[in-house]
């Protein structure tokens, strides 16, 4: 009963490679704490930075052949994310499909199971966040859905929403979502710089933000130790 | 009631070596995938790969004391494998440990639990695949088997039975196949080359493997997306 | 009711460097195998080693406002423990804050959760082990106690103990052994120079530590291998 | 930023208790192996079933405020479907808010984090799938979404949606789904008799299922033991 | 270097009774959310609830030589706590030590590690919490610590504090705070039942607690779902 | 390549049965502390106990294929143990199942997975150790190796070894040394009586088994708290 789904839409690469540029976690703030993937999900090599369209696939435990069918979903930009319809930490994704997405302009490998080949991945500079790596393969017997909604690592993702991925895990920003949060991490940014101008010269975050009074009110006080 | 058996065979070097030139991923398809322990075994750098010939070792929890009894069992060509009677994560492993086993050509360990002084033995080059890194050593009270077979990491293994270990994990290959493994892993190496250029220069895994009509079968059906 | 309590003690900072230079494996044994933070605790990069005195921070789940207070307490030479006051994976602390804790002299963290911005982190050098990496940042609503004896990671740690962290993990040494425990290392530390020679030469430990005799009192047994 | 949605959709409560008759393996595989929360969400006592409307939830981790603020959007036969914004084991939930639950009409809770008070809650009769049990209490300083979409252990549910569980777990069937299921799940119930029947009688589900022919192609076959 | 401490403390059991009639969520609250055990600690049986003075004991990994040494050191009311120095699931105790420590008054064991004969111990009615429950028994070679403060699932605790454990886990009472704790949780438990009244006949938290003016000021806001 | 062996031998049933008397524990240690599996593997109700030949089973992850092949080379007081080619957790095997072994006098099953109808497996009484209860059904693509030897959750077990499970877990004892651990088992039962009746006595452990002088000589000493 599995479906893929053809033609579906895709988020701007310009405001793609844009957001990219903001990171995880100044993302994941932008947009209210929303969309992070869980943190079981890390890179294979660091430094790692990547954004793209999210290419959606479900799999089957133990059975990559939807990998194979995603493929030729994909476009130029894409990241592919894969989620298993019941948790499995076999090794679904070598270098013989890396080399086939490269091919096809997919950037980057987000996956909510196993990898293998990673030495042969890191070497070919192609990224990928997984749950874990296992030389444990897989069959081909069980078609799964490609290109549907899927929940990925207890994040909701759709076809071409927005999927950014660095040192720190993965977001998802929601296609329709994404130009407002352009605009939020760039303000964000800003603000940030003047902050580390001022913590560096030892400027304290207590008055920087001005946190005394609200401690205070929330019952913090201070005692001196027994030397 | 522990036992030291002595003298156990060994598979021959210059195949052990072939073996080890295939890596794990490869091995284990080609021996109808089996024989992979499990992966929460990790090496402690990377990239990494090594062959040897099973030094089977077991040790009590918290217990380290038949480690130095396997020393003496070592010959050159040896990976040192090691399991807890009980699971744990200490670390039982060091440098000193290393220097010993390096003296007597041991070319690894693998070991279910935990090792320390990784910055020495990274900087030694001796390869580790443990559970978990450590500083918690461990006492020398209760002896434990030293090269009869034994379950590590999900595996059975027997002295002198194939490892082979790298960035995707560690793979055993029983003695008596070891011939036959080598064979049908040439086999799918030079496959792989040929898949690999096609794929390379965009050809789809969905043609190359013919899965269309297989896929069609299994009931996937293609639908178009709304824009 | 959260207290921050100023003005505590610390251990001479010559103390604690001389400690750093034995790292964390020596220590634990020299003090009796104790002190060991739990190995759920890594290093963001490798290889890495520092000392210095404990600056203890609790934090709420999910809330990292106490961070902000415990950087007014800062000294030289100081490493900032925090811990949770229930279990959380979210990523507390980040480059910002790393920013700040420089200014004051702080010269590394230790908390059993989260921390985000690693890439930054990693390009500062600012040494951090934690128990997970997340982008989930955190709220400032709840402040708890700084500069109070807590429990990190199983152990128990009070302002002004010396923290030792390294590849291997964390240990904490309490202010009054500290120099007790120093005397224990160097003695260590000449003892295993002796044994690194003598195994490096192919000495067996069963001869080098007189094992021999106590293992067959033990039970242990040797039998020939059937070839 | 928090929302509370009000007026959302029900499902009729006479389809959802038919629904919950079934069983939560039984719907799992009528709608094509889709809905299942995952297998962490574990009941407090058993056995039990119950079905009801989902009432989602947010919290912030640590923080139970929302759960005060859904109580009031409740109606009688709902289910209150409660996911932390970040992973959280903390006791958000005891016997006083289970109380107020019951007294508007509120028949179970699923909670993909700790409760506590589980002595009383089982003595009242009150159904909870949960993480985990914790003492562990929580705040009230951070409100989150009430009655939008959620994930919840690893499965997308909207208020309305139809929850069933029992002790083998969770599962979430879509509101516009629920009839077609219903009749599925009417169909599978009606075979699973016959087979039931037919397998005590001893007969082999080899036979039965007509797999002899197909287990071959695949290929398996059959050797004698050595006696 | 395993010392015991002979004649340590102990709170008045008539105050440790007291306490235990609270149970634990109550006392975890009443002083200010700490002294909680980590909540991997489960009961073996349901429901259960006691109270004790802590009997202290550390024990080796894979070792319980120093749970004989503690039972010559308890007084009836104690309940025996143990942690391993190193992570271990081993089953440290069974029905035979449970009826030793019952001959000499101890009312329950709390141990961060397995335990075993869980039919035997669940007959006697022997209340105990624990990590795990495993089969694989332990041998006596190293002696550890008793009646010193240690740290068991998180806590610290030291000889003659307070124990108390439920259905819900187990918390910790520092032997000079029980009397405070006592006279907070009378407060607690007064109010809790005239809440649980409110909350049965319907009211709203919202308005028993006066939530709604502070919600809003922290930005909750209410929309009409469409339907 | 899965291969299905015919014919395999079993022990005797008034053997088997005997040995289930003395329950796991025991067992394990009668054998030298060997042949437990993973604690991981937990009865899905208690109390029970169960004894039988092992009819060993491998299933691909996702797939229950095999047990259906299974259930046909079964002969009373068998038990199936099954084992996934990779680790899963999915529900591999319900009340239809079940009612088919029981048709064909298999006692109980353990399972290195997950269950799922444990109500209704818990009505018949059919006893069930399983590493997880999930509703997560399977396909049956795969075909894998039955009544071949296996490693499940750790220990090797053969076609025809016995297995013993009670609350406390699962030991395999080989079909070759089942007389001799019976006898063992036999001496320590007895033993274990009288000493039962000392300790409920109030005997110390330390006097009984005469421990005072060995503790001295491992270093235990006693010192008086400051009260």
């Amino acid at each position: 009963m599995a479906v893929v789904v053809r033609g579906t839409q895709r988020t701007d690469l310009a405001l793609v490679d844009t957001l990219g540029g903001f990171g995880v976690a100044t993302i994941h703030e932008a947009q209210g704490r929303t969309g992070l993937l869980a943190s079981r999900l890390r890179p294979i090599f660091r430094p790692v930075s990547v954004a793209g369209n999210a290419l959606t696939c479900e799999v089957a435990p133990g059975d990559n052949w939807s990998i194979h069918v995603a493929v030729e979903q994909a476009r130029a930009g894409d990241i592919l994310v894969v989620t298993p319809t019941s948790p499995c930490d076999d090794g679904y994704f070598g270098d013989l499909l890396a080399t086939s997405l490269v091919a096809h302009g997919v950037r980057a490998l987000v996956i909510d199971a196993g990898v293998r080949d990673v030495a042969q991945l890191t070497a070919m500079g192609f990224p990928v966040w997984s749950k874990t790596i296992s030389a444990q393969g897989t069959v081909k017997e069980t078609p799964a859905n490609v290109q549907t909604p899927i929940v990925c690592a207890g994040a909701y993702i759709r076809p071409g929403d927005v999927i950014v991925a660095d040192d720190d895990g993965v977001v998802v920003v929601r296609r329709e979502d994404a130009e407002v949060v352009r605009a939020a991490c760039q303000g964000r940014e800003e603000n940030e710089h003047d902050k580390r101008v001022r913590l560096a010269a030892g400027e304290l975050g207590l008055d920087m933000y001005d946190m005394r009074g609200k401690l205070k009110d929330r019952g913090l006080r201070y005692v001196e130790g027994t030397s």
